[in-house]
Order: structure tokens, then sequence, then C-alpha cells
């Protein structure tokens, strides 16, 4: 599916039920759906673990990363082969770009995203008199307002001054694109950079990219983006939307292991007068750096932000998780994500819709924005019950899913790997999972009262 | 051998020969040595690769990472097990430690080495108007250099007047400690930090740690060190010696493999009041990390320099690595090391020692200090022949090893995995290398002369 197109994934949902003579909650469509996903056949890349095989804290802290590329192991193979060490980081860079629609000189890929994102402040943020502001989300991940705030600090200015921070309105859970808008328009002239993130962690908003970086741009800002959750999610063009920066991690929807290599971004148009402030031998130029002679030539762009050499295991894991995605492309990858995912809903919204009428009865609410062009596969599901106790379920059978205090659940089922039986299975379990939940608040409630 | 004893390493090479009735130069010796070796079972951990199955460019760049600790694909079978993720960097850090001489909440491991050396430095280097120099080796590593030049250059400071660079003097090859001292004296008012290699990278030279710390912090200066080429080498007691800061990479005497997971140390006695500048996630208190709420309760010390969650892979590999360490202690390798680097130093000698009567006689020039206080297992050579040539000559014959031009090879025998016999062979190899190389000069010089 197209996310500009305008049949909706219901309709494509029930049509196709219709065609099957089946109602769209039957497990007849999830099957269908299955033999029909041309890209079935990339989940063969993944080892899948079973959750009784993980520790409960790696499954509960690092949900997208169960499903890790195991192929690291294989790719150990080629390490004394076509990758010498030295170049091992720019050996990947033509699948790393071509995934954030990039030009490779455009991107780097090197240290923990956190990191990045400093490097890449240090040389964005340059307050000024009349320019010393930073735009970011109000819930932005703690990593990134963290790293504003050192930043500002940095400067020595003051945090409540300069840290303009955008709250959803009033009763809302996500950010309205026209306030974002209108905000860039009314203080724009002060602020330095505009800092969002792609999909949000939280609420699994994708915000729109292209139209925050042009208002932003347009007023004299530059515009970055942490991609931590949208990379290998949704369709990126970063070169073409003319964003200035941005930085994301490899272990969410690109597989890569925990910690794994962070990627970079700087678009070309400032490769001359963006440089970098701290300076490694990594960023002087390939040709001569092992010369040694303390000689700086620094490499161009954001290949010059580089510090250290990189890590080769990394560098490995990374290759093999970013090699299967070669072998489709994002535009197919997302068009089944937003199948996939508007399946998800669609099963929510049937089985789990608030009924006014019947305060007794189990509800699930989605964060998430429902305008496919506001979401990447993640949606946010908040409960009627405690969560703690929907969670502990879901674990017991089997589904390895991510909690987030104080109520929310986020489910991703993610297009390279998930299928729509994985997604139908889900919501079985689901209902199994809240009916025990209920059960215990119940009893909960009863033993309370003795 | 104590670094301290009187008893030099020669002494014992030839009471031992003496007592077995053959000459130093007998391979009986190398054979006696090993079997006396205390530490000889280590070897059995690692996995020692053949030439042959490396790429060339493998071995020119990476020499001692060629004894990669390849125990790394059997650690991975623990991922699902005892190491929670999110605590990964720090189920390792009592073995960090030790190996370092340091407290255990002194160190942290992170990033790459230069990496951790900015972030260090941006809290250290805190220029004044009165208060403002870096003083450090002229050949320091190149990455350490240009951290240093745009260190200063983030101040607006200008390179020229505030880097100072300790050259070796006129005709010397290393750095004198009276020189050091003198210079710290004499400048030590307005130094606002010294950094020093813990051994030289390129001349293998042992810096006195203690010593210059102790004279830079009566100047008031702080005292930092990058222990890259140290940390597993030689002893080393940060804590007990004060040293204020340090840094080191894994992938050297570590194992770690290339761009392995760095460490970095901060003195307890700073704890309070050395923050860091640039702040991310990792470094919130471990008990509330998780509840992202955006209110920064900042790890003391070092911990709180943590940017970014650890890379699990690379935890993995050097714990395997650092496990292997930890079936000893630093004082019983360097106590090997002494007599395995001084064997090494013996049969150089007496094979190829200048002979001013014999200009034709190719010998080989020990750059690295002869005192044992003064150097760790590294021997830097230098030949009177073109040093490509008998490092191709050596490669074709098997032998891994650092060529650093114009004139220098870097041999390293590891006290953890290298045998006396090892070194024996490296001899009689180098003989044949030499031979060959000489040939080729000749025939060269002929061909020439045509
Ligand atoms: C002495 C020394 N310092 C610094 C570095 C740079 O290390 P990294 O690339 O991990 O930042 C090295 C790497 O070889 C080194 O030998
Ligand atoms: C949105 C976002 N930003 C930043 C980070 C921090 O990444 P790192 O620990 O690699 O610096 C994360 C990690 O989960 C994230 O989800």
């Amino acid at each position: 599916m197209d996310p500009s197109s305008p049949v909706l994934p219901a309709t494509i949902l029930e049509q196709t039920a219709l065609r099957l003579g089946c109602s769209p909650t039957d497990k007849k469509l999830a099957f269908r759906l299955d033999e029909e996903d041309e890209l079935k056949h990339l989940r063969e890349c993944f080892c899948i673990p079973k959750v009784k095989d993980l520790p409960p804290s790696i499954s509960t802290m690092f949900t997208k990363n169960t499903m890790l590329a195991f192929e690291v192991l294989g790719v150990h193979g080629h390490f004394n082969g076509q990758r010498p060490w030295a170049l091992a980081d720019e050996c990947i860079l033509d699948l790393m770009a071509e995934l954030v629609g990039a030009q490779r000189h455009e991107v780097a890929l090197m240290n923990g995203l956190t990191v990045n994102l400093h490097l890449q402040m240090l040389s964005f943020f340059k307050p000024t008199p009349r320019r010393y502001k930073i735009l970011l989300e109000a819930r932005a991940f703690p990593s990134d307002h963290y790293a504003v705030e050192s930043q500002l600090r940095l400067h020595g200015l003051d945090v409540e001054k300069c840290m303009l921070m955008m709250q959803p309105r009033e009763g809302e859970e996500t950010l309205r694109i026209e306030d974002i808008l209108a905000v860039i328009e009314k203080e724009g002239d002060s602020i330095a950079v505009i800092l969002f993130s792609g999909v949000q962690y939280y609420t699994g908003q994708l915000f729109d990219i292209p139209r925050i970086t042009k208002a932003g741009q347009e007023k004299g800002c530059f515009v970055g983006f942490d991609l931590a959750h949208a990379v290998g999610n949704v369709e990126l063009h970063l070169h073409d939307w003319g964003v200035d920066f941005a930085c994301w991690c490899s272990y969410k929807y690109l597989n890569s292991g925990a910690g794994g290599l962070a990627g970079a971004y700087i678009h070309e148009k400032h490769s001359q007068s963006i440089k970098p402030v701290l300076i490694g031998w990594w960023g002087h130029e390939f040709k001569t750096r092992f010369l040694m002679e303390n000689k700086l030539q620094l490499s161009e762009g954001i290949n010059g932000f580089r510090l250290s050499n990189p890590p080769i295991l990394l560098v490995c894991s990374l290759q093999a998780s970013l090699e299967v995605f070669g072998q489709t492309t994002m535009k197919a990858l997302r068009r089944k994500s937003i199948l996939l995912t508007g399946y998800l809903e669609y099963l929510i919204k049937h089985y789990y819709n608030e009924d006014k009428t019947n305060p007794e009865k189990p509800f699930v609410k989605i964060i998430t924005p429902s305008r496919i062009e506001e979401r990447g596969c993640q949606l946010t599901l908040s409960f009627s019950l405690p969560i703690k106790s929907v969670f502990k379920e879901l674990e017991k059978r089997g589904v390895a899913c991510d909690m987030r205090e104080p109520n929310a659940l986020r489910i991703a089922p993610v297009p390279l790997y998930n299928s729509f039986r994985d997604v139908h299975r889900f919501i079985e379990i689901l209902g199994s999972a809240i009916t025990s939940s209920k059960q215990t608040a119940n009893n909960t409630a009863l033993s309370g009262s003795y």
C-alpha cells in the first residue's frame, strides 16, 4: 500500500474477507494475506527465538531486538575475506544510505546514537544572541532531552528559556503538525536548531519530516532528526527533503543487536561549511591516515566527524541485517507494513473498542495516530486494565513485547519478518491475556474488600 | 621478574643456558624457558591464526589483533543467560578495573578511545587566562594529537602557543624523564592538562606514569594518560598513583577485536567536582533510567559520562578476553613479559649488533629503551636494510608483524599467548628474511648499475 493511496487498509481487509466468504476476524484472512505477501520469504533470514529462551530482562527492555539478526555468526566467516578492517564501516555505506535516502558520502557509521547526536549538535548548535533556542518534543527520548539540555549548558545558556518543548494539546497524546508549524512560525527567528524524532518512540507518531524541515529552514533554523524508530520502518528521503542532519541507531528495525553501530547523516550542502568540532584519526582522509604524520587532512562532511576506528563485530552484525534489507526496498516493506499494522488496528478496534454502555468490558485504546501518514509499524496501546498484569499474561503465553509505565504497550509488527498470522495470533493471545487479567483484577478487588 | 629486580634478563638467560650446558642462542634454552613458564597454559585460550589465512591488509595494520580472542563465538551462547543487556557493560567492570589498578566505580566501558578522550578533555580542559596549555608528546598517536588540537580550537585558543609538544633530544628517539619533569617544572603554571601515553605506540617507551602524575599535579595540572598500548601490557595502579583520568582501547593487548569497546577512568577524588559536559541516558542512574521521565539523575564519576547503551557484541568479546586475564595477574604476566622481551632483545643484540668494522653486515637497532622500567613487551626495531623488503620476507615466512614507515618494525611478544619458542623462531626467520633482503638489495644495486 502506498501511504498516499486513498484505499484504507480496513477496506482491503474487508474486501479480501468478502472474497473469501469469511469475517475479517477469521484467521483464514491472515492465511490468505500471508500467501499473497511478496516479502514472506524474508522471514527465513531470521532466527526468531521463543520467549522461553530469553531472560525476562531482555524481552522487557529490548523488544524489537528479540528478533536479533543471528546471521552475525555466519558473517564471521567473512572476517578474513573481502572486508579489510580499515574500511569496514565504509563497505556497508551504500546499503545504509539507501535506507535513509541519502547519498553515500552523506552517511557515516560510527558510535552510538547519543554520541553522534552530540557530535552533530556541537557543529550545528552555534547560538548567537538572537538565535539560541532548540525546539524539541516535550516527551523526547531521554537521551535526546539530556543531549539538548547539556548542549545548552555547554554554551552557558538558561535551559528554561532556551529549551522549547512542544506539548500535545490538553487531552491529546500526539502532536498536531499544524501546532508544530505554528510554533516554528512564531518562534523560528530565535530557534537555532529544531530536533524531532522521525517516529516517536513512545506514541509511534511519524512526524512530517519534509514539512518540518522546510518550515524550519524557511525561518533560518537547522533541522535535525533522531531516526532511531524511523529507519528501516518508514520511507526516508533525507537528501531530497533537504534535512540538515540526522542520526539513528541500528538495533531496532535494523536488527543489529543492542548497542549496534549507529548512523549519522549530514546533507552534502553543508560539506564545506559544517566542520566537526571534535576530531580524531578516523576523520582523517583514508589515503594518508596511516602515515601517522599528525598533519590533519580532514575528510569532507560527516566522514570527518568519525573519531575512532569502527568496531568490526558491529559492522558484521549490521551488514548481515542490511543485506536482508538489500533484498527488497523500503517501498515494498512499507507497503506491507501499512497493511500489516492496519490489520492489527482493525482487529484491536473490532474486539476492544470502548463500549460506554458496557463499562465492565475491558477496552484498548490506540495512542498512535490512526492516519497512515502519521505512523510507522508500531501501535502504542493503553488498557482499561492494569498494564502490568496484561503484560505478564502476554509473557506467560510467549509474547515478547514492550511495556512502558504507566499504561502503554508498544506492539510493532515488522514487515521484514512478521506475518499476518503473527498478528492474528497476537490478537488471540491478547484475548486470553485480557480475560485472565480481568479475572485477577476482580479477585484482587474481592480480596481487597475482605 | 620484578621490574625493580636487580637481576637483568640477560643474566637469567645466560645462567639458565649455563645450567643447560648450551649457548643462550640455542633453542634448547627456549624449550626450557617454556617448560618453566607458569603461564604457558593460557596460550590454549587463543586460536592463533596462520598468516596465510589472513588477508595482508589485516596483518599489516592490526598486528596484535591477529591474535583475536575467537572465544567470542563461544560466548554468544551466554547471550540469553546471566548478562542482562542493560547492565552488560557493568558486568565486566571488576575484571577491567583490576587490570588498570582502579576501583570499580572509577572505570566505565564505552565508545572508542578517541571518543572517550574527547569526553574527558571536555571536562578536564577548562582553560583560564593563566592556565591554558596542553602538554603532550610531539609524536603522540595522531588521534590524540588531533583531539588536543581540536579541544584547543573549541576554546578559540592558538594551537601554536597552547599545544606544548615534547621532542626527544637531538639524535635520540625517546623522551628522557628528566626532560619531561623539567618542562613540567618550567611551564607547569600555564599548563592545564598533561596528556601522555602510557606506552608510546611507536617507540614502545613506557613512561613513568606516577612521577609524571605527581610532578604535574604539584604544579596544579590535571594529568591524563592514553593507555592504548599499556593496558594488559604493564602493571598499572591508576588509583594509587592518583592519575586524574585515562582512556584505552581494548583491541591491542586486550584482544577484543578491531574497534572493540574502549575504557575510561576518572579518579574517585573527582567524583563530585568533575561532571560530564555532554550527557546521555546511559549516564542516568540505573535505578530510574528506564522510567523515561527526562529528569536527570546523573551517575557519579566516570559512569555519568556514558552516553549510549553498550554494544552487547563488543562486551562479549571483551569479556572473553578479560576472563583469560582473570586466570592470572598482571604481576605474573609482567614477570614473564620482562624475560620474554629480554630474550628477544638478547638474541637481536647477539645476531644483529652493528659492527663498525664490517659495514656489509646488516644490523638491527632497537629504538625502544633498554631499561626494563621504560618499556613493556614491545621492541621497535629499525634496520640497516630497506624495511619494506624485510617486512615482505617476514610475511612470506608466516610472520605477521607491524611495519611503520620510514624504518620501523614493531615486535611485541605477548606473555599471554607467546612462548619463548615463538621468539626463538622469530629470530630464525628474521635471519632468513634478512639474508634474502640483502640479496635482493644487492641484486637491485647490481641491476641499477647496468
Ligand atoms: C595510542 C593510541 N591512541 C589512540 C588510538 C585510537 O583509538 P580509537 O580508534 O579506538 O579511537 C590508538 C589506536 O590504535 C592508539 O594506538
Ligand atoms: C528515540 C531514541 N533516541 C535515542 C536513543 C539512544 O540510543 P543510544 O543508547 O544508542 O545512544 C534511543 C534508544 O533506545 C531511542 O529510542
